[in-house]
């Protein structure tokens, strides 16, 4: 059961073709193939996992988003198969996939992007890819919910979103959607996401605008520590509507509504993490610097003793202090940080702050929302990171994963 | 139930006072206290915990060590209350209870180093511990198993350990104990080890021995990836037998044992780790130095996915690839990595190796002791890192400790 994952509804982009099929890569029958057709003029950004295993759609993404220049008509995803740790017959299986992608949409090989996320060291069946290119690229609809269902692996829901915001007397549309449970924490990238928009706006610009979002969103979540070797975020404009640069007026609007996009989706990713129990946020203000702030934020986030406690609702602020100190920046003093759990200042000058007691941190953490605040007392910097629980079934979730 | 916790049986030190007794700390009346008598003449090295949340004992041992020039004669160990995240009351209650131990047994209060494990934040009871420490100097004797038994919390077996070498035709013995289960990734030091011998050596050699048995033992383990604030490791000559120093030809000898003694107390550590099934080691070989080596070694060691398929016995070789890939060391080329399981090699050439089958995996696997090898085809570096696997007790335990 995910915590509190109530997303605003995903609006359809106009002249986006969507086929989300079951190609029969997954053994239980469930969709886990995904072609999407974008309209000509479409300019595409993306940023990606930076694993040194990083998989072969991965290495072959890349590669085509800098030959079309971004102009990309097409998205071929596959669920159930991550097509990592394939090596060169990995990569060649990909190429040959986009170019089957691109024969029967008539565009070039470099204008389609794969994707893969399921288990990795396996090949992909090539055959049940073959052909469920060829039944998907005859059925393109615009079911957006069930696209989103179409990419996922160990979530329990599908995660589709929408903001709007009007611009020079027109709506623009932001629609995005995302998969992601385990093996979560970005760096550059998260998961797989995707977030469209119908606003003209060139590659270099939407490559600024995702960067800019992403860092406070995909790239401030954890679960696990673990960065898949499949993590992918990609931005595109459809432009169909009006021409949008950050020289724009309202610039600034059209970004918020990017942002809140993408931190929608990152939050739902840990609303819907393996075993959660508990939505956490890790805010840690007063840094030298951002960096130092996300340090921090961090080594709270994944220390498995401060997840252990959220699962239990123990406001054990000994393991919040252990997890701050661990990470050995020189310049913390305990005399100048405080930690609250909730609005309840649990400690500061030193010590357990004077009224705190555990009933009042108990009573917070309780609650399947928890914000744990810490002032390092440095400087001005905060940032914020979001995180889950370590329960039973996140023990369970992946020590059965493949039974 | 500690995964193949075997160790040698400890023999006494001669001349050394151990009074482990019950003060009343710890709710359940179990042994909570530990006070240590050296012989005069003894000299003493110390390594201690980085964590910015360093204990009041901590601080406050390691002023006295540096005060006394190593001449301690008196340790006093307490185990259910860590004494830590207390600020200034904590240090001047560490203090006063030194003092206390000074005066009963009529040594200087700079000669008593002070040690504390247990729950954080909360004052040390000082009129228990004044109690205690006033029983315990009256109750001198020499019951090493009731000693390790005494400084135990969440561990299941005390661990106790001994190697004897022969030296110019005397017989030097090393004996050690240590306590740690969980928040278990020293840095610089381990939970709390306590190692003694009856050569005679003096404080700066002591100090280079303890460093370097410590780099391939206690700071080669890994249960959750968390430093504990109260860390230290203590290694005591207590000058009863001859002389020695890295100048003696058998100086290697004597290194060789007491590193067998740290390395067996470290690994009894991980046996003994909270909810352990598994005993794993992690073998990175082929890397450009020591510490690129243990950066891939504890990526693996510390996944939380790599960790749960340990627990499954599941022979998930893309977990092992993402952890290696996550560390983003540059150098590092798929094609150049070597992965095995136990003595199967798994992933070769980029891909899964020819002849590997998840069943043959899946045998190493679901053996108690798994040994997972890394070459990283870089260089001649090598290390060894030793971890246990995440279970669902290893769930239970943290997030009932306090209930």
């Amino acid at each position: 059961m995910p915590v509190n994952l109530n997303l605003a509804p995903g609006i359809a982009i106009d002249n986006i073709g969507l086929a989300p099929i079951a190609a029969g890569i997954k053994s239980d029958g469930s969709p886990d193939l995904l072609l999407v057709q974008l309209p000509d003029g479409s300019t595409c950004a993306g940023v990606f996992t930076k694993n040194v295993f990083c998989a072969a759609p991965v290495t072959v993404a890349k590669n085509h988003l800098n030959e079309s220049k971004g102009a990309i008509r097409a998205m071929l995803i596959n669920s159930g198969n991550a097509n990592a740790g394939t090596g060169e017959p990995g990569i060649a299986m990909a190429h040959k996939h986009c170019a089957a992608t691109a024969n029967a949409l008539g565009i070039d090989t470099e204008q389609v992007l794969p994707f893969s996320t399921g288990v990795i060291g396996q090949l992909l069946p090539d055959d049940i890819m073959l052909k469920g290119i060829e039944i998907a690229s005859q059925s393109m609809g615009a079911d957006w919910n069930a696209a989103a269902r179409s990419i996922m692996t160990t979530d329990t829901e599908p995660k589709l979103t929408s903001r709007q915001v009007s611009i020079d007397g027109e709506t623009i549309t932001i629609t995005g959607m995302a998969k992601g449970a385990g093996m979560i924490q970005p760096n550059m990238a998260t998961m797989l996401s995707y977030i469209f928009t119908d606003a003209a706006i060139n590659k270099a610009h939407l490559q600024k605008a995702l960067e800019e979002s992403v860092a406070t969103s995909f790239n401030s979540i954890t679960v696990d520590s673990d960065t898949s070797t499949n993590d992918a975020c990609m931005l595109v404009a459809t432009s169909e509507k009006s021409a949008l640069s950050p020289a724009h007026k309202e610039w600034g609007v059209f970004m918020q509504a990017l942002s809140a996009v993408a931190l929608d989706l990152a939050q739902a990713i840990v609303r819907d993490a393996e075993g959660a129990t508990k939505f956490i946020t890790v805010h840690v203000t007063g840094g030298a610097d951002t960096e130092q702030c996300k340090t921090v934020a961090y080594a709270i986030a994944n220390s498995p003793l401060v997840k252990t406690a959220m699962f239990a609702s123990d406001a054990n602020v000994g393991r919040l202090l252990m997890a701050i100190g661990k990470t050995e920046i020189e310049q913390l003093k305990p005399e100048d940080i405080r930690v609250s759990i909730g609005d309840v200042c649990a400690f500061e000058d030193s010590g357990i702050a004077h009224g705190y007691t555990e009933e009042r941190g108990a009573a917070v953490m309780s609650e399947p929302e928890i914000t744990i605040t810490v002032d390092l007392g440095l400087g001005d910097a905060s940032a914020k990171v979001y995180t889950s629980d370590l329960s039973h079934d996140y023990v369970s979730v992946n020590a059965d994963y493949r039974s």
